[in-house]
């Protein structure tokens, strides 16, 4: 939604379309499902005209056809307000079926993909959706629990707890810091928006010990891979220093609320 | 698309989200198919707040019910624009396969179900979409081309004459209008608002001869069902009255334009 999600300007509506489906195909990507199909509906300002859309599906196509999605149908609707557009992708599980966020178990090991932290300086605007790597990380071993970073690190490893009804503990020195991250001077920690930016768009998943050993020695993607913490039984989620000083890491991610 | 298809008020927020979902079971319904998973996205505006987001929910999920249809997904935003609803339904084909626009020949019959012209006057937000005639009709004859009446009964039947190269003849006298648009008092003619008004979301078909013979001796449904013409080999549609003068029909259908 033009106004809340992105601004044009800034914007480019190439890159808004392309964000669009990238942000469904990480949805697919955390479940380590195939995108098949998507259908496309848009609400088009009449003020932008035709060009303003065709920029819009060039985006969109330049996507699908990369990662083998056939745009399928949807609806085209004009009018006097910003612009909206709202996907809705197919896709079919892969051979350990659709993999959930509550299957984490104490003892298994946290890992991600890629870095994270300052994804609004870019990142979330061309981010390559992990679907690959998923369907990789599915041939390689038992996924317990996959979860995309779209809320933030912190918050979504809190939506993989609450499902798995277990806790965590992260080593702080182990948290894959972007370099959009390391260079912002916002004056917040660089591990702050590691921890909570959101929109990263990496995987976050749960393994046994003994696969994450293996995934770290024979990595099945060029992607990194990170082993960030461990499951374990307790509720809540903290996380330790290289002094062994542990803290609670609250989940802080984005909220949609309604006024009043 | 608040502003453009419905005004909140005089439409309630049940009937506009018991409309979303029905429109899309009439496009269903006009390929003989089975409705089985909708997802549904919404831009919700802030200032309304829940209750107005359970009332649309409650008239997408009363007709769902009805029809079998399960709400398997979606998005749902918060904004501080208008109310914004788009809806994907996947369905499966009949026996057999999707009905298209195509297959008309030179003598079918042009058949309808129910009554045409008014629907603004309230039948467009009630209306329960042909899904289970559409599957009997699919089950009792050959359907060579089949539509659903939404941008006018004159337009839609082009729809079909474009997509099967073929031209029509009307019978003036057999077209059904509905009691809104024999009476509405608007100076035009009921014909006129039949043939023109759109919403209706009745079905037009065309089978052989003697498949509509055969339907009107043994209607699979209550709904009235009407032989309103036939399929001819040239291009064009004509209307011919009780005394056989005959008229050119134009297309007149509602258009989407960008301004400029």
């Amino acid at each position: 939604m033009e106004g809340v999600h992105f601004t044009l300007p800034p914007a480019e509506p190439r890159l808004i379309g392309r964000k669009a489906l990238a942000v469904n195909l990480s949805d697919i990507a955390a479940m380590a499902g195939t995108p098949l199909a998507a259908t496309v509906s848009v609400a088009l300002p009449s003020s932008r005209g035709n060009a303003f859309a065709r920029e819009v599906h060039a985006g969109l196509e330049e996507l699908a056809s990369a990662f083998g999605v056939s745009i399928a149908g949807g609806d085209t609707n004009i009018w006097d307000g910003p612009f909206v557009i709202s996907i809705t992708l197919i896709g079919e599980p892969g051979e350990q079926g659709p993999i959930t966020r509550s299957g984490a178990q104490p003892g298994d090991w946290l890992m991600t993909t890629g870095h994270f932290g300052g994804s609004i300086h870019g990142h979330h605007l061309t981010f390559l959706p992990r679907v690959n790597e998923a369907r990789k990380l599915c041939e390689a071993v038992s996924l317990h629990a996959m979860i995309d970073v779209s809320d933030g690190l912190a918050a979504d490893l809190h939506h993989i707890l609450e499902e798995s009804k277990a806790g965590a503990l992260l080593y702080e020195g182990a948290i894959p810091i972007s370099e959009a991250a390391l260079e912002a001077a916002s004056g917040k920690p660089s591990l702050e928006h590691a921890l909570s930016d959101g929109e990263d768009f990496e995987l976050l998943f749960a393994v046994a010990s003994e696969d994450g050993r293996a995934l770290l020695a024979n990595p099945p993607f060029e992607a990194m891979l990170s082993h960030i913490g461990e499951v374990v039984s307790g509720p809540g989620c903290q996380i330790v220093d290289s002094r062994g000083n542990r803290r609670e890491l609250p989940a802080a991610g984005w909220q949609h609320r309604f006024e009043g």
